[in-house]
């Protein structure tokens, strides 16, 4: 990811270390020590018997993190921020950082996220990852239809059920939410259609029509990323093929005009 | 999607206006203005603020489209209907127009079934629309199964549960809704079959191949949509290869002639 | 399907009679009269408005079906049973002909049975229902597979859970029917898994694991499925595009043995 | 799976009688009545009526199958842990030996798995499974990811929400199982997500993303084995094509060859 040309002094020196195989080594093995830890933590028995070590450990790793992440900063300046793993990183560091009082308490919780950093260290997750968000831009346009179905589904049930259902409809935001459990077709009958369906009898009408298009609709979302895993693959096994045909006709061709130059060279040979 | 010759005069210049980009792009943008106006009016507290503002811009936005769609039947005329898109706007615009008052206050929340212009207006989501609507008459037979299968376990479901479970499979409708549920696989034990099986101990008989039946069927539904769409871009891929192959085989073929033609020579200046 | 070959005298004009389009669509037309006579029965005002008719309809209609099938075993002989599409006609019009009193009163429901003969009279129905059933024999060896692991299961989860759970797992036939909702993952959770933990905190260390297991089966079950589709409609591609490549092949050969027939033809002439 | 070259002496006679098809038909018959047993063992009537023969049966099939056990690893000594299939046979009969008695009398539950050797001995079964595990390791860096996810949510719902819901978010391991039953989408948001909403009401923002993320990945990881299958019938395909086509090729070629031979020996003989 990162350009490799070296450079002198100090930071060619911080390039070599950041760089080295044993200093990434180190980084994903305290990622691992960083993830038992962060685990551990919530155990309140851990935390009764070595509540001090855990988080003097956790915050020598953060620390660890930190200066890590500074050296590559130094190191790469400006080309740091063009790997977006490096910002991922830089992230899930940030986090820790923030104070976590009052109102951003929430934020603890997010320091967990710094154990994502295995996914950056380690070469074969972040193909892994890659290969995911690779297939992301291709849903873009049948995503954005969803999207807008799914506004004007909540508008609609917003505009007929609020009055009647104020916990599920009673915001367009209430109704986003009951539609996407709708979606995923959890209680969808049960705990939401059939008491529905007391007070308006035809609300089927209403949510039957939108369980067949947004199951449909993500059904051709997932066809779509298979049909194009697929024809990845077939591609590149279809140039191979054609690749080999025309050497074929290559050669063949190659051996018919030695075979006419001959020929040609009969015809002159009588021609003296 | 719509004739491109010319017309001169009135009808000239408002095809032109009609079909200009920046008259679309107005008309795209007072779409996603009027989804957030018709959003905004859901909110009680928007509408304290400001919900003069919002039904006026509403009716401005309306009485917008209605003139377009006038425009765009003066201009077209008879052509107009050709296009399913044009009669798409022309439903969801003329749906605002039906006085929504007592049994049609529902018409009301049809109104923002107007925000689905986008598709019409979106070159991109027409285009997702079509492709998914493209794969529904391939699927016709194999619905039609399933229509039947679902009308014979409705009407048997109807003469075994009616009398115990009123509610869920009083009438024909009633048991097609419940079917339904249970092909989702909502609740299907614990809320339909197990009551059931309470007084009809056998009623798994029932239900239990009719989750087999209805599952595989849609599977192959789904199959057949797979396949269809791989074969649609497998076709295209194969018959690029084999027009190479052909041109190759083609190439050698006239090289081989133009060499007989030479050899022919040669006999015939041999005959001379 | 049926042998074509014509017979002579009261026979012949009966197979003609059978085989004849008219027969064909008088018979479609009236399995869809029956099917909506059938489906009024269930409604209690229907009943009251016309009871009799309906009932009379019904009897009238199975009837022709009787006779439809006399002749029909009349005609064919022996081979009537070769096509298995006339015995399954067999069958769901002789449901109706038992007399459905007491513990069979069942089977009144399932004189329904009789519309599901729109699939045998329908030719595109028939060969969506072929092509579902040849996916079942590919399926043979992974579904004992699936049978052989829902019994395994079934008389551990017996053995382990009967004692304080029996209604959900007091026999191997409750364990394996609690076992099939739990596959379907319906309320597996909450509804069951739960509150076994409650008792056996380990129980997810049966229920997990299985849920793993059949969903991974089932799943490659499905993955088999698709691929052979796939490859059926290949492979006639593939073979369509190998026969052109050696066609191409064969005129390139043709045309060099010409010419090296020539060739031979030119030494024989120097050779004279 | 297991060598096939002979041994003298007793070992000899052993190896001939255990790889004889008759043993393997003996073997796999017990297997077959054993389950039926195992099976009745679970009825209260059959115990009743005759639960000694049932248990006495048990005891001598499971002496059966250590006899024959001893005997494979007699003929085959080392070789007998090579194939893991043997491992597996050996494992599952080894469960009804241990003593099972207090806290290990879930080991008398397990005695079922026993039932599994029918995998073992029947070759079409061993293949399916084969063909299962084969999908395994190529899912290996997937699995891993998702793993991550998982720990990160789990130890991040514990942070967040074990005050307020110990049942479900308490520990890690009941986050685990909690996050699972969501990932399946069962009771997701009835049972779980709204109750936790209406103390944080912001928990959609935990909740929505881990499906979205989980279910995006579950689908990749079955894409991938869908890919991976297809391509695999499609290589052989394709190869056999490129083959073909290749060999096409050869006999145009040494036609062509031959041809330029005669040619040659044309200009010979007028060098002459």
């Amino acid at each position: 990811m990162q350009d490799t040309h070296k450079q002198e002094g100090l930071r060619g020196r911080l390039q070599t270390l950041v760089e080295s195989s044993r200093f990434q080594q180190v980084i994903t093995a305290l990622i691992v020590i960083n993830a038992v830890t962060l685990g551990l933590e919530t155990s309140e028995r851990a935390m009764a018997a070595a509540g001090g070590l855990l988080q003097t450990l956790d915050k020598l790793i953060l620390s660890v993190f930190v200066v890590e992440l500074a050296m590559k900063i130094l190191v790469y300046g400006r080309r740091f921020h063009r790997d977006p793993w490096n910002l991922f990183d830089l992230l899930v560091v940030s986090v820790a950082l923030v104070p976590a009082t009052g109102n951003l308490s929430v934020l603890r919780a997010l320091r967990v996220l710094r154990v994502l950093r295995l996914i950056s260290a380690v070469p074969s997750m972040r193909r892994v990852v890659g290969a995911l968000l690779a297939a992301l831009p291709g849903m873009g346009s049948i995503v954005a239809l969803l999207g807008l179905l799914y506004y004007v589904f909540a508008v609609m049930a917003t505009k007929l059920f609020a009055a009647s259902f104020p916990d599920w409809f009673g915001t367009i935001g209430a109704s986003a939410y009951t539609l996407f459990q709708i979606m995923t077709l959890e209680s969808w009958s049960m705990g939401i259609v059939r008491p529905v369906m007391e007070t308006y009898p035809l609300a089927w009408l209403f949510f039957v029509p939108f369980i067949l298009m947004t199951s449909f609709t993500v059904l051709n979302l997932f066809i779509g990323i298979i049909v194009d895993a697929m024809q990845a693959g077939q591609q590149a096994e279809m140039e191979a093929e054609r690749e080999q045909v025309h050497a074929d006709a290559e050669t063949i061709l190659r051996e018919l005009r030695s075979l006419r130059r001959e020929v040609a060279e009969l015809k002159g040979e009588r021609g003296e």
